[in-house]
């Protein structure tokens, strides 16, 4: 039996005379209208086929694409429950006016649907939920051989972070000189592809992936370009039609995962093939194309990209405010950025724990944490990475495999301080005498940080009408700590003359 | 036998016919010629007496002072070797026309003169020894009791500090808050003074302690002015000619110490009651009235005295370069202000190692540390203070006493190192690839630091033409361990992947 042929009669099983129902998907999840049709020339290309979901007043386009071997899919991701139907256009016969329905019922636990910018500087689900972004960095993680990308796999679901920043294409670089098994395209390695034609076997792969992040809670922030090809395979170099035709590929197929962020690029600025216009287009294509309206954002080498652009939604910038220790430029520059731009702050990149001979990735594991209290503390979002060198070369930050460093734990207990703050997220607190780091959530909770320094007291100040209970956090060797006494505005706190501590200030409820 | 009476038979054991002879004073070390003469009203202001000394060329005209008691004197510090005369002018008859005569022999080991500014950056000392400042700081330290006073003098004698930053005047400040035993006006504490009269047995405790300073190999940074006074006693708010007549005495009493840096003031920029003007004119009466031209600078809070005027030697500054972990705006900033003033830059305030409640003093020892090798390596100095707050609330950065902190043996193991170097100064490299901090003493030493960062590796650039041998310096440890192999150019160090490392790269002689 040919593969096409089975294929062909496990669709036979559910295509019934254009009309295929019955199916039961839960919301946030992805529906899928697998159809089979022959078609002349290149039907990547040449074949268009698109399907409107409709329930209710709710009606979405969704973009099919074709899969090979005579497959096409359209997949949509339902937002609301209850009865959907379908109706596909196509300008060819076999996949037009083809129509269905199916059944969206509840998401069920851990389901919380797409993150989307909250509260001007912090972000939620689409069921209410709040999301604190904790993002690691594994690049290439999906190019490296099977057994690493399991582990890379166990490593995340066993750790604090709920976001990663990866990349479509493979990544040629220092320390990743290695061809992956597969590539995007059809042509032959390593410089030889047509770039009409998506190999879709990787794209299998890559979804594969994505849906099993999906699966841990991990948020895929996918990054569509990257420099770090420098026309080994040519990727960075591709025509705009071709960039184009690529982002809508990536749209039809990718766009139905709940946990899709798009970062049009890493180091955007050092791809010298393209120019701002490109990463206009780009973003509008997404913008207008994308029916879930996913997440967007560019991310800078040196030079920003232009983030008063309304189509980018929130900020993912490589920078290192925290080289002052937290008390100089740093934290105003954080303040500055949320005045200017009206949105979220994620530093994706502030360098890296690890002992690398380049300065982006020599971090301790204490300034690694510290940068992370820094940050949110300021209201901002950090995000992690690892680059300890060692003699297979699989260094986390690109290819995954495990996490060896002693700022992970930090960043998990850090994690479940935030999340048990009060909803809303938090906000810096500028006043404060000798620190900038001092956060509030709401008007009933503050976090003070107090960074590398080692005082032995501190005056914190605290709203003047409420009074507080005061608990001790040593961020460094994990112990929180009630303090006695009761506190309240402009107080006096003692603290334990060691660097790495915090203070929570909780209102008294009685 | 009255006071008065004991001394007048004293002077007549040296005084005769108006002519004084037959003393051997070394080089750099103080003549002093001591007159007694009745005066009406009050001699402090009434009457002038000024000397001129000659040996063959030389030639320098010193005023002399009122110390009470119905003495006068003159102090002066000979700068040649040789037989010297002089003669007197006052306007009183008994001090007119006073002649006599001494010997200046060649200076003994350890007394090498004033200190100069050498090579733009740079300090040697009249006789041409260098001098690396590593100075620390102990504003009040003269006004505690006598027992602590002589504490601080036993620790800065076993100290690897050769300078200190030091009031003449009280200070009244948070930690600092009880009375001088001494003040240094008559009148009736705390805020009845008369400032047309010194007391001069106050201006004979702070010579005591000058000389003894000396005597230890430590360089007087002695402040005029500090905003700590706050109108307690009135000191900071004297009017202009009080100010000036102040200056004068304090030239004609102590600028015939060899180990005198005049500082105009501490944090000048937080004296509400001063204008720049006031500084302008006391710099000039400084640089006019100093027969002897000791450095001059003015140290400031927040904003900056105009440092390109001529009459400043050196910077003297507060900043905080070092905030951003020596990779960021910090080691540029240093390069900005050499190539602005073209003036050694000296940073006398960077915090302190310490656990105050404030940030200005809760540094840990690491970071002080880290400091001040980030600084030297950029061809600057840097200045210590420690801020331990103990229970009888005796601050060295104030009060003097013992140094408990674990950067003073770090600074001391960096000292033997920067002294051991050839000598010129450090240049900073500018073109390193990673890390700002690489220092050059001439074409044939390097000295690279790395920081809290911990690579385990750097490539650093050495002269293409020449051989190094490398040393793997622990800053932190204090270990200096050679590495195998010979090094050239731009080449790669293995380094252990721990904080606070530098390499020592020496020229290989065969």
């Amino acid at each position: 039996m040919t593969r096409l042929l089975l294929i062909s009669m496990i669709c036979a099983l559910i295509l019934h005379d254009n009309y295929v129902a019955g199916e039961i998907i839960e919301k946030y999840r992805i529906y899928e209208l697998k159809l089979e049709a022959a078609s002349k020339g290149n039907p990547f290309r040449d074949v268009q086929i698109q399907a409107t979901f409709q329930n209710n007043g709710d009606k979405v386009a969704v973009n099919g694409f074709y899969d090979g071997d005579g497959q096409f899919i359209v997949r949509f991701m339902p937002q609301t429950e209850g009865d959907w139907t379908y109706n596909t256009k196509s300008n060819i016969e076999a996949l037009n006016n083809v129509k269905g329905s199916f059944k969206c019922i509840s998401a069920s636990a851990g389901n919380h649907g797409i993150v989307r910018v909250f509260n001007t500087f912090h972000f939620k689900h689409d069921d209410g939920t709040q999301f604190y972004p904790f993002g690691t960095t594994g690049y290439a993680w999906i190019h490296q051989p099977e057994n690493i990308q399991e582990q890379t796999l166990e490593t995340l679901k066993n750790s604090p972070f709920n976001k990663i920043r990866m990349c479509v294409f493979p990544k040629w670089y220092e320390f990743n000189r290695t061809e992956p098994q597969l590539y995007p395209y059809l042509g032959n390695a390593p410089d030889k592809w047509d770039f009409w034609k998506f190999n879709t076997a990787f794209f299998r792969h890559l979804e594969k992936r994505i849906s099993q992040l999906n699966d841990i809670g991990v948020q895929c922030d996918l990054i569509l370009f990257h420099p770090y090809d420098g026309g080994h395979w040519g990727f960075d170099r591709m025509s705009d039609e071709q960039d184009d035709f690529y982002i809508r590929y990536i749209i039809a197929r990718l766009g139905a995962y709940s946990n899709i962020w798009w970062s049009l690029a890493n180091e955007f600025d050092f791809m010298e093939e393209k120019q701002d216009e490109d990463w206009d287009r780009f973003l509008a294509i997404l913008a207008e194309e994308d029916p879930y309206n996913h997440l967007r954002s560019i991310h800078n080498g040196v030079r920003w990209y232009d983030h008063t652009n309304p189509l980018i939604t929130h900020l993912s910038i490589q920078e290192d405010p925290w080289e002052d220790g937290g008390v100089g430029e740093g934290p105003q520059k954080i303040d500055r950025w949320k005045n200017k731009y009206n949105k979220p702050v994620i530093i994706d990149e502030m360098k890296y724990e690890g002992d690398l001979k380049y300065s982006f990735g020599d971090l301790t594991a204490e300034e690694m944490t510290c940068r992370f209290w820094y940050t949110l503390t300021k209201g901002a979002y950090a995000t992690h990475g690892e680059t300890y060198m060692n003699d297979e070369e699989i260094i986390w930050w690109s290819k995954g495999g495990e996490l060896t460093g002693g700022s992970v734990s930090r960043i998990n207990f850090l994690r479940t301080i935030i999340e048990d703050a009060p909803p809303g997220g938090f906000a810096a607190c500028l006043d404060m005498e000798e620190d900038g780091n001092t956060a509030r959530a709401g008007e009933s909770y503050y976090l003070v940080y107090f960074g590398a320094r080692q005082p032995s007291g501190r005056i914190i100040k605290l709203s003047d009408d409420k009074r507080y209970t005061l608990e001790l956090i040593d961020t460094w060797n994990m112990t929180i700590t009630p303090l006695d006494a009761i506190y309240s505005g402009r107080c006096f706190v003692k603290l334990p003359g060691k660097p790495y501590m915090a203070i929570r200030a909780k209102v008294r409820l009685n």
